[in-house]
């Protein structure tokens, strides 16, 4: 199998906290719910081919179940109020340290400063790591204990247009707005601030302990930005040694400015391609385009696209007509339905609607019957589409060459090198057997349990400080968390509070003290969390 | 009716020139063509909606039937021999001064000029004609004849890349090739070369004679290369006098290097339109793309132009599913056939492929019945379609705006606007009622009889000098040639010896002093050949 990460993904996994922070995915709308069936059971209607999955449970996930992390680590919390300034004054340190993969801009200086960061942590173990692309960062810190903690990392950033900063990018200046005081830079919330945040709090431990309760292990690469096209070498390097952890947190804010929290446990699959249609043996010009008048002649690639596109679905675009495009996929499990109806229960399908300036869903479904085909069917999408003359005014051509870029979102259970073998079978029967795909990017989807050990920590703690917690079982969007959860086996979860905006995009702020309005944590209280989930992983 | 020249429709026009001098269209294969047959029938099968048209003669159309003009007008012969410099002269005089349509480069003073030389040459009326763009020119020469003839001119060129140019555009300097001495300059072919020839032809005949023997209407317009948008304000100024002449001529040129030339007949109408698919209250995203994560959740305009525009024709493309839109279609009447089947006997299906790089026609289909085919049906088109991202690598859009460029290549019967509403019903038959589209040009075809004393006079003419004459009775390309033929009822041929290249290109030449081994005209025998057409029409 090709590795999924051999050509640029570059914002699929960025794109997850766009999605992360922004998304409520599910709508409050029971009148379209069926009555509680007994038993789980995908059916293959005749007019509607999507898979429609029946809920063999009502009940919905209480997050309030779960306790709040009871621990407290009074002198820790002390220390970190005390050391606010320098550890704001870390955040700002590696924040005017540019890191941008994509122009290779500062990448050896910022792994070097993370390295060197961990060597004065205490970690015994701080080394680059050499790959095929940007170096990765290796630490490990031995508490001598039972437990230990991978911590996925990321020291690139996005690039940026300068002149679109309201404060320069690189200057990381600490602002005043409606919400209290931020940090704006790039890479404040994306993904320098939540991670040093992280790593104050590993100081403060240590400080006041003398040291962890728990093993850590970092793995940090250098290509986020650029779609991850090394990362595998990282995991080569340590696999064994990642496989005894016990989970795998990835620092990142999770808070509203009301102080609501989310935790994400799932996202689907990617299959991107390319479809090209050229003249050749078939018809059609193949080496340049035509005069637009010879289509009474000649054969056109563009219509011959979009032919062949259009055969792979229904009119409306949303069911696919592939063979076999529904099979494998794992229904819900009663964990994942009960997830989803406490979801469905919190979300409204108006407000996301509304942000996305969507009239309406697919097919006018609304609620849980909207969430569960989003989350639990493949999709096929045209990303790009172009051939041609596409400037202004009239110019008659018959082009000899039309590209598409597609791409197919995967839930659970389905294989991006299956799929693709699906939609070249499809053209071929169709007689499309020449137009070429040419597949860019691909993985599998990726869950975790929220029966976790991980997660159950990370819920307890943000149970005591979070304004209410949500639990996104998965979502539409895609990450090559399989990394960890297939190849490791290990639950991953994005963890962490804090309020911040901007990822790929101007402006970025983290917010570092929020005023009296704004519920969502500042800095100290985002360390502070991280301390008590480190305690609660260690049991203590 | 909107005026098909409201908008532009650049190349249109220009683009005559590029098919009518290098096409063949036909082919020989006689192996395809059915017995004679009493009576034309156009009929619909089923499995293939395109009409076919069943011949009623096989006869060929033989152009040397037509008498070699026999009038020797050996004292203008004589004087243009003896003017050849002072007439290359004055082709280098008009080419020397830029007159780019599309950037306003020297417009007004090549207007002027134009004027100028019809005052000097004794035009009785030579004035400049006010447009809502560039100024038309306007000249009369009354011989007191019976006789009119009116002609076409575009004293406009095309714009130029000076770097492409092995001797500056606007130098016309004369340069010896493999053909012999041809004059290198934007313009020399297309088309103040042949324009200027002409005048140098009637300055001749009033040299030796005195006056013309034939009455003169020249109505030029200087936007031809934008699709003559303002020329139907020309035609509205001169309509009742224009249309007491006895036929339009064009000057052009139509010889091979081998001396063959071709003679165009007739035209194909064109509708040129926009398909543009967005979101809206039918779904997708209404103002902007989304993340394409979310094509589990909202519609894709993008693919809603892809399945619409695919509901317009059959799988192949090449046969519309549109109701009606193989009606209204005059067939091909007893001359028409006549001139086809000569046409087919000459083409030569593989060299028009080979030069296009097409390995196949349209349904494997050669000969008559691919002529035929182009000639009497209309066509869709894609010129053009975009959509989203269409950059390199991976960008997951879901993109709220799609849109294409189309056209349809009509045969004469058809009405571009009764067309567009058979688009328009179709699309909202089908439930794609929110496609907006956007009409960009469209005029009805045009087609003159070969039987019109003009094209008999022009025949004669090129009989007498050309080595073998082909008679194209219509292209699959447009022109709007309607102006003439329908608006003013008047037969229009393209008209003249000559030979050369470059239209619409770099390194434009028109051949002036053929070598021994070229047989087209240089400048000379051009002139001799339009005195010879002038005293023909005059039946002198």
């Amino acid at each position: 199998m090709q590795s999924p990460f051999k050509l640029p993904v570059a914002k699929q996994f960025g794109a997850i906290f766009f999605l992360f922070i922004i998304t409520i995915i599910t709508a409050c709308d029971k009148a379209v719910e069926g009555e509680s069936k007994d038993k789980i059971s995908s059916s293959l209607s005749k007019e509607k081919t999507r898979n429609q999955y029946e809920f063999s449970t009502e009940e919905s996930f209480d997050s309030e179940s779960i306790a709040p992390y009871s621990g407290q680590h009074t002198a820790i919390y002390k220390h970190i109020d005390q050391s606010i300034e320098q550890h704001t004054a870390a955040l700002q340190r590696w924040m005017r340290q540019p890191s941008i993969s994509a122009q290779n801009i500062g990448i050896q200086e910022m792994a070097e400063m993370l390295r060197d960061d961990l060597t004065n942590l205490g970690f015994q173990e701080s080394n680059l790591v050499k790959t095929d692309g940007h170096p990765g960062v290796w630490g490990y810190y031995d508490a001598g204990a039972e437990e230990t903690l991978l911590v996925y990392m990321m020291y690139d950033v996005q690039p940026v247009n300068e002149n679109d900063w309201q404060s320069p990018p690189f200057e990381a200046n600490i602002i005043e707005n409606d919400l209290g005081q931020v940090m704006m830079a790039r890479g404040s919330v994306n993904q320098k601030g939540p991670q040093r945040a992280f790593l104050n709090a590993l100081e403060s431990i240590i400080a006041v302990e003398g040291k962890l309760p728990i093993n850590i292990m970092i793995a940090a690469e250098g290509e986020e930005e650029l779609g991850s096209p090394h990362y595998p070498q990282i995991v080569d390097a340590y696999e064994d040694r990642m496989k005894t952890a016990k989970g795998v947190i990835f620092p990142m804010i999770s808070q509203s400015p009301d102080g609501s929290s989310r935790m994400l446990l799932g996202v689907k699959g990617i299959l991107y391609f390319e479809l090209e249609s050229q003249g050749g043996e078939w018809g059609g010009p193949a080496k340049a385009e035509i005069h637009g008048s010879y289509k009474g002649l000649v054969d056109s690639p563009t219509i011959r696209l979009v032919q062949a596109i259009a055969s792979m679905t229904d009119k409306t675009g949303n069911t696919i007509l592939i063979d076999g495009y529904y099979d494998d996929i794992r229904p819900p499990t009663q964990e994942e339905q009960r997830l989803i109806n406490k979801a469905v229960s919190m979300g409204d399908d108006q407000a996301l609607q509304k942000s996305l300036d969507v009239s309406q869903w697919i097919d006018g479904q609304t609620g849980r019957a909207a969430t569960v085909d989003l989350l639990y069917n493949p999709t096929l999408n045209i990303n790009g589409i172009w051939s041609g003359y596409i400037e202004e005014g009239v110019k008659t051509v018959l082009p000899h060459l039309a590209t598409a870029k597609m791409d197919s979102r995967l839930p659970l259970g389905q294989d991006p090198d299956v799929m693709l073998q699906k939609v070249r079978k499809h053209l071929d029967k169709h007689g499309f057997d020449d137009i070429k795909i040419r597949k860019l990017s691909g993985y599998p989807g990726a869950q975790t349990s929220v029966e976790s050990d991980l997660s159950q920590a990370v819920l307890s703690v943000y149970n005591k400080y979070a304004n209410g917690v949500s639990v996104i079982p998965r979502i539409g969007g895609s990450a090559p968390f399989y990394q960890f959860t297939e190849r490791l086996n290990l639950p991953l979860i994005p963890t962490g509070l804090g309020y911040g905006t901007g990822v790929h995009a101007p402006n970025e702020f983290l917010l570092i003290k929020p005023n009296d309005q704004t519920k969502a944590a500042g800095l100290a209280e985002i360390e502070k969390a991280y301390v008590d989930i480190i305690f609660a992983l260690a049991n203590k």
